[in-house]
């Protein structure tokens, strides 16, 4: 059987896995990714653990290469750039040097635009040609699909969506420092800002005034809406119109078929999905009204960044 | 010597011109738009116009094809839809009807992204992969080249960036009735009402306040700035502004190498351009600073729109 390594370089974690022409991850595992602060130490790791995972499954394979998703990307130069949420710093020349260790065909990217290419090869998108992925976890991810191409930008960094300006002078930061950037209200980190701000503004009873910044999980708000909390069904509202907002500009940019999203806030399944379907279709311009739809990934949340990663190999053996 | 027939529909002027494979106009001509309410009147002047521009050249040519560059036209349904400055109201099935008078190869497409294709082909963007064409005329149009292609969309309405909101709630209606919507602010339209706003914010001398609003020109704004006219400087920089951030804005959705501008509102020079260029690299994401250029396209303005569309069946016959 022939298969591709797939692996998601995250902040916290580094997933590896094993993934056939279909999409299929037959075997994975990971490792956290602070544990290496030296480059060669962590690169060592990813060698012995693609070893170690080809050794373990119960088939003979055959490796074509090996697709890496991680933040701040670039697939021109091969290599991830200042990244707030990884500790080696500057421009890091991580395909160079894992091409040292392991000596087969290697393509990285942004890890929303691996997850777009997941989607195109094995996904929601195989039949589209154009269409956004948006992840959503504690930042937010764009992969855009135009023309059944991936959209990779002059050097490699297009679909940097979370850092757009929602407000015009007067928002929240985001981590790289942008103001009314929008993963600043849309990502699991803004869910969290947005409870902060309601529970300022309004003074209903909640049960977030028990709880502290550091100690809420975007679970728990789900949670709360559901049990009838206003604060974090008002949460919920608010980011779902913000989001929209984005979501109807973004519509003017490659006018997609549709929006594919992913990652952790779409678990918040109705509190999210059911203001975000009637606000995107009230702002909507007129034109692409009842063109766009909102879809939730169908592919497992557990290896979708894997498969995306993988993704990278698979699109060159196809085609 | 072969030509193309290059067509620009405008709500004023209807611009007809043949051009050959390097993107020379050699004859060209017009004909007021709204003397034609009746589509097939319309069509007939397009049809007896173009006869008359290749009996009147001096040397034998064939005809390629026809290219169409029109507001609110979708390439992939060979119509223009609810355009809010032609007469011609609904979805017009212009390429259809003009097919029935003149038996050759044709294609439509919203006017901005046959200027983004003429560049590619004959001006500026021709050795670039990745660059966005803004035209600033009394709208404000987007056309899109990413990974080497002018990117479509889904039912051909790609880049209607003119409505992308800037405010989230607290902005200018544009014509269609977009709040905060950037045409808004910036084209020749957006800077004559930011002329209104100034007045009514300063209440410093100006020669503004002597001319009404319908009797305001675009030239007449660069004349007074050029002559000291504070009002008319504050407007500038406040047109510059908005448009900087919007540039930004756009530039991570696809990372452009560069914009290229043309239109109206280019010809106010460094009024315009030096502001642009001083907010657009403090308001770029520290990823792309440095790597994308602000232009003015190298086209005859006379004749790039002409061009543009002659470009729609050019790249056909040079791919």
């Amino acid at each position: 059987m022939n298969v591709v390594i797939g692996i998601d370089i995250g902040g916290t974690k580094t997933k590896i896995g094993l993934v056939d022409e279909k999409g299929k991850c037959h075997i994975k595992t990971f490792f956290r990714t602070r544990e290496f602060p030296d480059l060669d130490d962590y690169l060592d790791k990813i060698k012995s653990v693609s070893d170690e995972l080809v050794e373990n499954l119960d088939k003979k394979v055959t490796i074509l290469g090996c697709g890496i998703g991680a933040p701040n990307a670039s697939s021109k130069k091969g290599t991830i750039e200042n990244a707030s949420n990884l500790v080696w710093k500057g421009s890091v020349p991580i395909l160079e040097k894992l091409k040292e260790r392991m000596n087969i065909p290697m393509r990285i990217m942004n890890d929303a635009s691996a997850a777009a290419l997941g989607e195109m090869l094995f996904g929601g998108g195989k039949k589209m040609t154009d269409f956004i992925v948006i992840t959503l976890g504690t930042g937010f991810g764009a992969g855009i699909v135009a023309n059944g191409q991936l959209i990779d930008g002059y050097d490699g960094f297009a679909g940097e969506l979370g850092h757009v300006d929602m407000t015009i002078g007067d928002g929240r930061l985001t981590g790289l420092g942008v103001r009314g950037g929008l993963e600043a209200y849309v990502s699991a980190t803004g869910l969290k800002r947005t409870i902060m701000y309601m529970l300022s503004k309004y003074l209903v009873v909640s049960k977030f005034r028990g709880i502290s910044y550091n100690d809420l999980h975007g679970e728990d708000i789900t949670k709360a809406a559901e049990e009838g909390d206003i604060i974090a069904q008002r949460a919920f509202d608010y980011t779902a119109k913000m989001m929209a907002q984005a979501l109807a500009n973004f519509t003017a940019f490659t006018q997609p078929e549709a929006f594919i999203l992913m990652g952790g806030l779409t678990n918040s399944g109705k509190w999210i999905m059911e203001p975000l379907e009637s606000y995107f279709n009230e702002y909507l311009l007129e034109v692409y009204k009842g063109k766009v739809k909102l879809l939730e990934s169908s592919m497992d949340g557990k290896t979708a960044a894997i498969c995306g990663a993988a993704a990278l190999i698979w699109e060159n053996e196809k085609s």
